[in-house]
């Protein structure tokens, strides 16, 4: 399509004419492509190949299938990053931490809250919105940052974490639940941080082991 | 239309043949179709079909779609047993007994299952079903339970878990999460009753105070 626009820089919007044409018909692309394929079943060759533009161009306008697909979902790439700092630093306080990221995430920004939400809403209705949340859960959220620790059932201690503070974002913003949505943010963090803790990091063996 | 797994209750209401008998067999038809139709997706004429019934019979009973919908979500009396009962006994293992009356209640008995799932997927696009759903979370939801046990902030605590345990059947059920959807239910309960544990009972001073 647009395949002899001069390469812009990455990161830098709007700078000429054709770049923002480009990237527009790449989300498209992607955008079909992740709606048919999936994420698993989606590549970067095949969304490049639909916009007429050559990987490399994909590549250098969204690094990576994650960044794309994120793009795709309008769900920030600073959503992801801000999930994996979270799991940055000792295991101490680590489930405050991520609970924290999450209340950021869902309610502060509105950047990320919002499309957090449509694609949230749109799960509960429509299949292929379900479709892609159950990816992106399964795949993306906390996993990978998870998986970094090395810890036995990463995946299953991901999706636990995400799906229970899912539930806890929806009952007091969706659902308006009052003695959570009127709960500080740090009244939550407090006591949800360390049930978040008890999933993410396996109990040591020292203590008593009753639980 | 009412074989259902489990046995009946014992205590059968009005057991003259003609209306009584019409009228479960349309909140049956209907607990079904809201609960894998949404509310949207439902329509009075398929749930007169459903339940073998003239639509103007229907209508003759509950007036409307809305009408149907809120005498299908009454929460049944049933699954507030079971989690009052999961209660009962000592704190020890009380996140386990938790986490496993949730699932049993949402997952293995339809009679309790279908009208909280009727009303989860309503909640999103029907005000009387989230006000419902906001009122059930609130003030029915393992309330009365935790109340019981005279613990700080019992309202507050009741409601984080309920909605994340919402949110973990949801990733499970409605979006189907594979990791959590293709877990044991045991495993599910040894990852996560500790974790609940933790929000329903405070932690004893006893420990090293470090979480």
């Amino acid at each position: 399509m647009t395949a002899h626009t001069t390469p812009a820089p990455p990161a830098r919007r709007g700078r000429r004419p054709g770049t923002n044409t480009t990237r527009q018909a790449v989300l498209d692309a992607a955008r079909t492509r992740f709606a048919t394929d999936g994420f698993t079943g989606t590549t970067i060759r095949r969304v490049a190949a639909d916009a007429g533009v050559d990987a490399s161009l994909v590549m250098q306008f969204f690094r990576s299938k994650d960044e794309l697909f994120a793009a795709v979902m309008s769900v920030p790439a600073d959503a992801l990053t801000r999930f994996s700092a979270a799991f940055e630093g000792t295991d101490d306080l680590l489930g405050e931490r991520v609970v924290r990221a999450f209340i950021e995430v869902w309610e502060i920004d509105a950047r990320t809250s919002e499309p957090l939400m449509a694609m949230l809403r749109g799960a509960i209705v429509n299949d292929q919105a379900n479709k892609q949340l159950r990816e992106f859960l399964q795949e993306r959220l906390l996993v990978d940052a998870i998986a970094s620790r090395d810890v036995d059932g990463a995946t299953l201690r991901a999706g636990v974490v995400s799906s229970m503070l899912v539930g806890l974002m929806v009952g007091r913003g969706v659902v308006g639940v009052p003695t959570l949505a009127d709960a500080e943010r740090e009244t939550l963090v407090a006591l949800v941080g360390p049930a978040v803790q008890r999933v993410l990091v396996p109990a040591p063996p020292a203590t008593d082991g009753k639980e």
